[in-house]
């Protein structure tokens, strides 16, 4: 091909794609039902538009059109606790037969007297215990096997619902919004890969391939000549903190221009990404809705509840770099699909 | 918008393009005019027919139409040696003159004697220590520039051309027809994630996210108010022999359908892929043309170069398996783009 004609081949895709892009654009007006009007929704919008505008000075082309969204407390409720540790729980509570010192050993006497505030006080270190022993020792597709089961059958506590029923509906809007308008949505969660994986893209249209998360190391084995990967109690990687930018960094390999969180977990998560060249939006969900859903903090007053604190600094720092803070209790319309 | 960005834009938008223009599937013989007929491209044109075929029995839906391919001596040449030891070889000349101590210690020593007996030698520790030496210490953002530059200036010893210049034509073929065909590709590599990054998409049409490699650990520190991923003299993560499934579980959550090899360090790889349940497609490249690349084995009594190694008992496991195994020098009519 000449480069007369090579020109005129990117000329032509150009046209085809900026049609596209034109055709395929998510009106906002249409796309983010759930959202009050508020600086929140302006945000976003205003956002989106600057970063598709072919003609403005804050392009930015798809492929570097990364958002990444924590799990617990952003796109679905952390509390009473973590989806993840109830399920830990769940396990904890099937195997104990088995394990008669559970019922004077911390954290699992937690666990089998359903003391939430024992397991907060417990620390990482009590989680990251549960999760060795309920998480580990079976194959990834025996583990995967149990997580869709427990998915199935397990109810929330207060919504009486499947987990799965309780995905925020703003974000679910937002993140089709965002994915309407040329992004690729990714889970940066502190939760486990494997258990969030089963369910992310019946849930939230995200593909096991961009959710990252915590680990746990495993093993290649071949059994009966067939191979196994076999899950290890050893913590391999911990995607919280300073860990969700290194996760970034190794899992998708670009710095996200837009992120969104709500916790401690994800200050660094959002200073990173706003560390980059060009435009970035960063947001916190903050919970300030006790009636619908949950209202903690310590931020702002609120009780600390210790399963996705937002600590007064974080919300200092939100206002220094101008994050967005999201108020759950004046921004959205409806929280929960099942609500009328 | 940069210049960078204007690339990508046009890489996109071309992308895009032949994505559009084979919505309705590639057709086999356009799309891989650089295989000879025989067994390697008749396999993978009944593989792709079955598993895009909707009527058929081996269906299989786009999203779980993963493929997974060796980087060195299976999408370009791992000799000499591999580019990344190349690079690690022109970093350490570069740094000698602050190490006097290297004239005299192994594998540095070997380095600054261009010696790549004595490095093949020094085995996998070798190379890791010449990884530490040269790849660590800086920033991610520094490293991504180093790397940008290397790949800018270095020349192939034998091909005297770019290495980027250097993807086997008849592999970048087959990556557009299976993406042509709603494949999701992956590159999962021995080969460091951070030294391959800057150039997939240039160079395969695969982006950065879809890249799964070996680590090296960083740290996340805030420098002058900036936050910035330090690169550790610590090894994180080897995705090489049982690496490679235990990678693709970890980075990417779902079992590749197609998985493509060229040495020992892919037999786990395709072993996993097989493993999973209905169509596969497994093969490799086989190294038997010294006139137009190299030949080494020492399957078939060719030569046993270390880089790279397909073995007397990777070749018997393929005929066992049914991994198709690919002669470069009799099914590929043409290796590189330059040729006439």
């Amino acid at each position: 091909m000449t480069l007369r004609a090579t020109i005129g081949t990117l000329l032509f895709a150009i046209t085809l794609v900026s049609q596209m892009t034109v055709s395929s654009a998510v009106r906002a007006d249409d796309a983010l039902p759930s959202w009050n009007d508020g600086p929140s929704k302006s945000a976003i919008i205003e956002f989106v538009q600057a970063v598709t505008d072919k003609t403005g000075s804050r392009y930015v082309p798809p492929e570097e059109r990364i958002a990444t969204f924590d799990n617990d407390g952003t796109l679905w409720p952390s509390h009473p606790t973590y989806a993840q540790l109830a399920f830990a729980m769940d396990r904890i509570k099937a195997l104990a037969p088995k394990h008669p010192e559970w019922k004077t050993k911390q954290p699992f006497k937690a666990v089998l007297d359903n003391d939430l505030k024992a397991l907060a006080a417990a620390g990482e270190h009590g989680l990251v215990e549960l999760v060795m022993a309920s998480h580990a020792g079976m194959s990834t597709t025996e583990f995967e096997a149990i997580v869709t089961d427990w998915f199935a059958k397990a109810r929330h506590p207060r919504f009486k619902r499947r987990y799965t029923e309780l995905a925020y509906q703003p974000m679910l809007e937002l993140l089709a919004y965002l994915r309407g308008n040329g992004f690729k949505t990714f889970i940066v969660s502190g939760g486990g890969v494997e258990f969030m994986r089963p369910i992310t893209q019946a849930v939230y249209g995200i593909p096991p391939e961009q959710v990252v998360g915590s680990t746990i190391k495993t093993r290649y084995e071949v059994q009966n000549g067939k191979p196994v990967l076999m899950r290890l109690p050893e913590i391999d990687f911990i995607d919280d903190k300073t860990g969700k930018p290194i996760g970034i960094n190794k899992f998708i390999g670009r710095r996200p221009i837009a992120a969104f969180g709500n916790s401690a977990g994800d200050r660094e998560m959002l200073q990173w990404t706003g560390a980059g060249n060009g435009p970035r939006l960063m947001m916190l969900v903050f919970h300030d809705d006790s009636k619908r859903e949950y209202a903690y903090g310590p931020a702002e007053g609120l009780p600390d509840t210790k399963f996705g604190t937002f600590p007064v600094s974080l919300m200092k720092e939100a206002t220094q770099q101008g994050w967005v803070v999201i108020s759950m209790k004046n921004e959205w319309a409806r929280i929960f699909a099942f609500e009328k």
